[in-house]
This record gives structure tokens, sequence and C-alpha cells, in this order.
């Protein structure tokens, strides 16, 4: 099986195809297109004493609005999740899908039987006493928000423990699940900063929570453990108010061009409203595989999404970029 | 208590004495005061895409001759000292002392009880069946190098796992612990690549085992978890060669001077011979907080060693750094 069915090797997928990694039109990453400005001359930075992370933590908590004991860092929300489901150490997770794979590997490394609910069609399920539940708000890879309110009490009334992953709620105008914190002391909050500061090759995440679930997990983390240039980047991308307008309004646009094209395409047979930086769509009469053979001479990669619980060949998650992008697609989905 | 007691908090140091962080002299912190020279525009590099270890990996595998498969990477030695603790699962810890501290930490944490060999008076005592040896070597904070040869034996005789700590091995001429990876199946060996490449603000360790071991431990690890910014430090610092031999040259020039400086105080009862970037002394009349308070007209910093185990406030860990400072010192610790 051929490696770009998997998405995210970019450079995997220009070897394969014959191009240069610059030429090719990477919509299978869910990476925001848009940079914040950094002003940093990160070459004249001194790594050499141990990192602090007061400052980061401080702007991570301004950010969210929270205080900075009710939030612990880590190097990517992957490594939290992990994290999380170990240190919690309980029997049965419930993952509303299709969700983010990484969810499943863990509760499998951890040892977590896992009941799947289906986001699509069976929402109203009932949950198990005591389970872990993780909902991904705006959901991947569809990017639909839901309002959580009556699943909140559902899972409340059954004394589950929750995570509320909101790794690309900042591409949205919703409001977060913090406001959530002080009334349940079950909940907890995951924010990835890589994926709307257009940097996974940084490895930031924090997870919130109310002040007695943080303590318990910082006592077992080892002192440091981000790195002082990630810490810097963060730090200055946070500042630049002026992206965060931008890249909302500009995804926003352009997520509206891309479902447009995706609409009237022949070969969709339906397209997921989304809220974030990437539109799923289910395809009517070929395979994924098919799809991405037909972008090959586009040099455009997209994201097979066969291996989501719920989704098979048949689903095709497209990533929001430049207009550029999207007319070079629009031409690949109407050549004959 | 003040700040500086614990050493490498310098901005904490330069804010109670007064003074501005670039003067203060840190003879507290263990990091080679000499750096690689790197030559990356770190502004420049594309920090978007999910990162790739693997040229970081064979890089790191290439320095210390083992395979790709024989290591595993992680955001910083202390990362990987955590994760050891809790994958192994063991219950029963012997740490040869004093040794670096975070190691009793993960013990606690992961419910080990521990035994503390004296390794100064009686690193002949017998360890018990089954248990997690520890042993730094080079050690912490006296920089000793032991020929662990019959001590090999004896753990191996009493089926012990044993993690061999070579976090300053790079600063000696000695030979490393790897040779024993091929006959005892139960050996670990970590490399903390910070130290000796002056970058404690990156976060990259090295924990070296079999191909079994290994893979055991890769299984419950996140797919992402180094940045890329330091990744590609690190790739860079690997490639100055002349820096190794030229770090290891004048670290070992500086060390004799310094060495010979406190052998020749009068505040001095004992220096500890050390193959390492630090020396250890115990002081004769006075307490480690008053050498420190006589320090501190002179802006340096030094490690009051009390909280180490076996060790108490007499005694005192200084950083070999570049000349101009041990002149420094040399005033100081001659003026009335």
């Amino acid at each position: 099986m051929p490696n770009y069915k998997h998405g995210g090797n970019i450079t995997a997928f220009a070897k394969e195809i014959g191009a240069d990694v610059s030429e090719v039109i990477d919509l299978s990453s869910n990476i925001n297109f848009l940079k914040p400005h950094i002003n940093i001359d990160f070459n004249s930075l001194d790594i050499a004493p141990y990192p602090n992370y007061d400052k980061l933590e401080h702007a991570i908590a301004h950010l969210y609005q929270v205080k900075q004991t009710e939030l612990e860092l880590f190097n990517g929300a992957t490594t939290a999740i992990y994290t999380l489901f170990r240190e919690l150490n309980l029997n049965h997770a419930t993952l509303y899908s299709p969700c983010y794979l990484e969810y499943k590997k863990a509760a499998h490394t951890h040892n977590y039987s896992i009941e799947f609910i289906d986001r699509f069609e069976h929402i109203e399920q009932e949950v198990r006493e005591n389970s872990f539940v993780i909902f991904v708000n705006p959901s991947t890879p569809d990017g639909k928000f839901y309002d959580i309110e009556k699943l909140m009490k559902k899972w409340i009334e059954k004394k589950c423990t929750i995570l509320i992953d909101e790794s690309f709620l900042d591409f949205t105008p919703f409001e977060s699940a913090i406001k959530y914190l002080k009334s349940y002391n079950k909940l907890y909050i995951l924010k990835s900063m890589t994926k709307f500061y257009s940097s996974a090759g940084i490895r930031v995440g924090a997870l919130l929570s109310n002040e007695k679930n943080i303590k318990a997990i910082k006592e077992k983390e080892p002192l440091w453990k981000i790195s002082e240039f990630d810490s810097q980047y963060l730090q200055a991308a946070l500042k630049d108010k002026t992206f965060v307008k931008k890249a909302k309004a500009v995804n926003k646009e352009n997520r509206a061009l891309l479902n447009e094209l995706l609409e009237n395409s022949t070969l969709v047979e339906k397209v997921y409203p989304s809220t974030a930086n990437y539109i799923l769509i289910k395809l009517k009469t070929i395979k994924a595989e098919e799809l991405q053979k037909r972008l090959i001479p586009y040099k455009i990669m997209i994201r097979d999404c066969f291996n989501f619980d719920g989704l098979d060949n048949t689903y095709v998650r497209v990533a929001v970029k430049d207009k550029h992008s999207i007319e070079r697609l629009r031409e690949a989905l109407i050549s004959p």
C-alpha cells in the first residue's frame, strides 16, 4: 500500500510521484496554511540554561482565561492524551467516532476497553457509568462543532471523566468547554497549540482542568519537557493578534470556496459542513485511492479516511488552504 | 530559604543579588560552557509539518555506534528516566548515591522502594535480587568515572535491570557501557544530549538498549515528541567534530586549573577528583551557604549539595567554565 494513502508524509508522496516537495499541494494536512508573524532571532537565543516555562504558561493561561495552576503543558497534545489515559488509570473509554486516531491507540496501550459511539447516527446513545468520555470539538475529520450542553448533562449523570479536545476550536467563533470546569470536577480540556498556530514541528499542547487535577498530574511530570525554541516561538505567535483575526477570516472564506467546489463536483455524494480548516466528503462512484490517483498530475495530496472508525475508503478529508490550491483542485476535479 | 541555594535558577539569583543576569558567573550549572558551531537559519525552517525523526535518530545511532532500532528518543533524559521507571513497572530500585536527584523522585512517583548505596564508602554492598539498579557514570555531583566490570557481574548475578546514565561521558576519554548490551538483555544506557552539546534549553535525550526492549518502549510512545528546532540544532551540533575535540581538551585543561585552585584553598577540606565538567568539594570550616554569601560580591553562583543523599551542607559543586571565571573565583577565595 503506497505511503501517500496515510497523508501527512509529504516527502514520501513527493518522492513517489517524482516531484519536488515544494511543488506538492498538501491538502492532507490539517495545519493552518497561514502563519503568525514571528519576530525572534532564534540563532541568538541562549539555549544553554535549563528552560523555565513561567512566561509561556502565563501567556497560555491568559489566552484561555484560566489560572496558571489550572493548566499543564506537554510536548504536544498527543503526549497529553497518553499521559491522561495513563494517570486516570480507568478501564473503559467512550470514543465519539470518527475521531483523532491516537485516542484509540492510547486507549489500547493503557488497556482500556473501548466503546465507539457513532456521532453521525447515534449521538444520543447511552454511555457507561464511570467511563472516560472523549469528545473532539470541533470534530475530526469533519469539523462539526457540537453544542455539548445536553451531552455534558448525560455524562455527568453517569459520573464519567470527560476530555473535550478543542485542538481546532481556535478556527471557530464558538465558546470553549472551559465554562464547565467550575461545575464539574472530572473534566479536562485539551488545547493543541500547533494546528491554528501552524507549527506541528514544535511540540506544545496544554491540558486544562481544575487546580486539584492539574496538581495531581504535575506531580508525576519531569521538570523540563518543552524546548526553549518552541516556547519562544509560541510566545511570539500568541502576541500576533492580527494573525488570529486574519487566520479565522481567511480560513472561513476559503472554506466556503472549497465547500462550494466540492458541493458542485459530480464525484462527491456528500459534503460535511465544517467549522474548522478541513472538509470531509463522501465520494459518489470512486474510491479515495482512485481520487488520489486522479490528483497526482496536479501534485495534490489528500487524506484517505479509510482508517477512521465508522468511515471507509469512500471518505476523504480535504484541507482548507490558499486560493491557488483551491483553483488547482478545481481544475483537477473537472478534468475528464 | 533563598532560591540560589538550589542552583540553576540564574534569573532568581541575579534578582536577589541586584545584578544583571549577564553579569552572573554561573558555577552552579553543569552545562558545557563551550558551544558547538551551528550553521542553521532557524527563522527559515519550516515548522508547519509534523516532524520526522529519522535523520536525527540516524545521527545519534551513528554517534554511539548502535542501530537505529536500538535507541528511542525522548524530550530530555529526565523524561526517559520517568518513562523507564514506569514501563519497567518493578518495585525496588537501587540508587548508587549521591546521584542525580530526579532518580529518587521518579522512583517515589512510581512507587518503588529505594535502597541507597553509598558509592564513596560501601560500593561493594550487596544488591537485592531483581532490583532496578541506577548507576550514573561519570557520577554526579562528583564526576568520578568507575570501571563497572565487577559491578556488572554482581548485578547480572542478581538478575537486576540496569540503567547506566552516561549523561557526562562525552566529556571523558572513557568507554561506554554500550559494549555490555550484547551480553545482557536487561541493560539500558541513557544519553543526555544537552550537557556536552550545551543546550539544556533543547529537549533531547536517548535511551539505548537491545531491539526488543526498545520496541516494547516505542509501542507506548506518542508519534511526535521532539521539536523540529531541537532536532535541527542537535543534528548540526553533531556535525561539528572540531567542537568535540576542543570541548574535551579545554574542559580538561580548565578542570585542572580549577582543581588546583580548590586544592590550594584554605576553605576546602577535600577535592573529589573529577572526569567531567564539575568538581565536588567538601568545605573545611564553613557551610555551603556561607561560601555562597562570600561569593555574592563576585556575582558567582555555586551549587549547595545539601540535598544530595549522603551529602550535607558542607558540600559544594563547582562547574568548570572559562579561565576568566576561574580567576574570579580565585580572587573571591583568597579575599579576607
